[in-house]
């Protein structure tokens, strides 16, 4: 194994490089106390003492099962042959900013990763620059599939990357929508980067990993389980500035993701559904514990987005009446008129309640727009006027 | 005309009926200056002199025009022979408590009724007491209608009144869910009581008015306009202690019917629907604005039942307090800031449950009180303060 770097920067030495697929192996994620080791004394050394058990109860907790296995260069060829690579914090490409939450944050299920075998050409850290995760139920609905894609494409045509999950679903809709526009995309996995799960999405995969980027924290081979799908989400809301879910019922993974957004200070938002569906009841929650409602990309990015750059433009009604922006005395008058009769000013005065002077003034201003005629001293509204 | 007193509470004068009466007609509402002047002289001096002409420039502006229209035996006349009756601010029925807000909010578009025309067995107080208005699109969904329903059937079963307009769609639904429960309902039309409008309704307003009430400050015979739809909402607003939007285009009348119930001080809900349903939209953008999202009955009445419970504090415990007198939100709101820090207004929203606009009136409310101080754009309670 050999790291070429394209930017220039030195490459990864050999030793962190097989250090840290030592260590992506040895501790189940997430493992909070050897990530504080490495982060202490360097992942060689902490390689070294994991290897010799000489290392603290918690992280010999963390370790001791799987010490031994010593399967660095072979997972590291296992991840060549399937066209993938480790990516470490030692690289260029690590995603150092979005990935200080988990260092902060304190709560053990949100240690940060220890690396992470990725597979595409995608730049982790380019990517999670400017990102949106795109998350939800795997029964989704014709009705989430489509606002998930649909949003998904709005977020990848503007440049920001959609993360999610792979799953059937919302998931699978989410990536959709942004390879539909050859915007980018990244999938995490709940097992290695070289195995297609689920099945059904073999080709979905692939055409991620061509274009955008397939992440593990798990080692090349690696079988998902429930807890692994948990601990996964984690990292697709720490990859992402905000986390959007489109259906979700009120116990799913998707609550999970928002909830670990939150914990990461990261903003969640949720496409809100008819309350007659379980698989947005996980949405309505959420947005009654905070989470913003969204209805459309524009809404997404104002809120995710850059600042003055993205902002969502006030929705147009669709419908314009002649009536806008009447003053309420010539609301009154205009209102007070019949549709099909005339009527003199000192009519409309008594019926709209108004003095006749500002009876007057109204009709004048009326008459300019249009919404009355005047005709044999008397005021009538205009053939085809239907207010 | 007479008029009976079940509780043994003198009857109200024939004098004052007539004035009122008379007023009720003189003045296109709202009429925010007459209403000063009956405030001021009470309303059989206030009518002498407006029939007179000897009132200053605003009160004109508000009556000249139909001051000479003497009718006011014959409307009590009308009212009678619709099996409707006047009800003013000195019977014992009229909802003092309520309607303070119309007072104190300064605002010209929400000016407090001088007299309310009902028909019907309902006593308007005590209906208001428990009472959450249910509005919503003429052009509901089905999804809409079945919602409306539902919520507003569960809500009557638990004794609270369903306050709507008797529009064709989500009013409609509202009241039907109430009656079909036989619990309380009220509609409030933007004409006499004595139509029926719209005539679709006709037999909705039967039922409404044989088992609950049908309220409208216009006087009989009057006829509909929009303008007059609009200045009906704020009464359906004022009388409910939260208001919850089914479904509503960008631009509704039940969108009005919100902002006025949030100038109130009065909680907003809504319900969310599918993102691409036009009728959703106006539901969604009040939930963004921060209007709180609903679901079910037991989520409207954990808002608005909150709110009666502050509202049945035992009496007389021989302690003032200085909150003693508060309105609920600002109780709340009082309630939500810590006894020793500062807090944003935001915060207080969010703590209190409480839309932010409401925030902001009681903020004012308390500060006048001396219960809270603004310091470097935050609140907190002044030293001292034990409450």
């Amino acid at each position: 194994m050999s790291e070429q770097s394209p930017t220039g920067v030195p490459p990864v030495a050999q030793d962190v490089l097989l250090a840290r697929a030592y260590l992506s192996r040895v501790a189940e994620p997430p493992a909070p106390a050897l990530a504080r080791l490495v982060a202490e004394i360097g992942p060689v050394e902490a390689a070294r003492r994991v290897h010799e058990g000489r290392v603290s109860e918690p992280v010999a907790g963390e370790t001791s099962a799987r010490r031994a296995v010593r399967r660095a260069e072979a997972d590291l060829a296992a991840a060549a042959a399937a066209g993938a690579r480790l990516l470490t914090p030692e690289h260029a490409e690590w995603p150092h900013w979005p990935f200080a939450a988990f260092e902060v944050s304190g709560r053990r299920e949100l240690a940060p990763p220890l690396a992470l075998w990725v597979r595409g050409p995608g730049r982790l850290a380019a990517l999670c620059e400017q990102s949106v995760a795109v998350v939800g139920a795997r029964a989704a609905t014709g009705y989430g599939s489509h606002v998930a894609g649909d949003v998904s494409a709005g977020l990848a045509d503007r440049g920001f990357t959609v993360v999610s999950g792979a799953a059937i679903g919302i998931d699978g809709a989410a990536h959709r929508g942004a390879l539909g526009v050859e915007g980018p995309t990244v999938a995490v996995l709940a097992c290695g980067v070289d195995r297609a799960y689920p099945a059904a999405h073999q080709m979905l995969l692939e055409r991620i990993a061509g274009s955008g980027l397939v992440v593990s924290e798990y080692p090349p081979g690696s079988v998902p389980g429930r807890h692994r799908f948990l601990v996964r989400n984690r990292l697709i809301a720490g990859m992402a500035a905000g986390t959007l879910v489109v259906e979700a019922g009120l116990r799913s993974g998707a609550q999970r993701t928002a909830a670990d957004a939150t914990a990461l200070g990261r903003l969640v938002m949720a496409v809100p559904g008819a309350v007659t569906s379980g698989l947005s009841a996980g949405c309505h929650r959420l947005i009654r514990e905070g989470a913003l409602l969204v209805t459309r990309t524009e809404e997404v990015l104002e809120a995710v987005g850059r600042l003055g750059l993205d902002l969502a433009e006030t929705p147009g009604s669709g419908i314009e009446r002649p009536t806008d922006g009447l003053d309420p005395v010539a609301a009154v008058v205009h209102d007070a008129l019949p549709a099909r009769a005339h009527r003199e000013t000192r009519w409309l005065a008594m019926e709209a309640g108004v003095p006749i002077g500002a009876v007057r003034v109204a009709l004048v201003d009326l008459e300019r727009r249009g919404l009355v005629e005047h005709c044999d001293g008397r005021w009538r509204r205009p053939r085809g006027d239907e207010q």
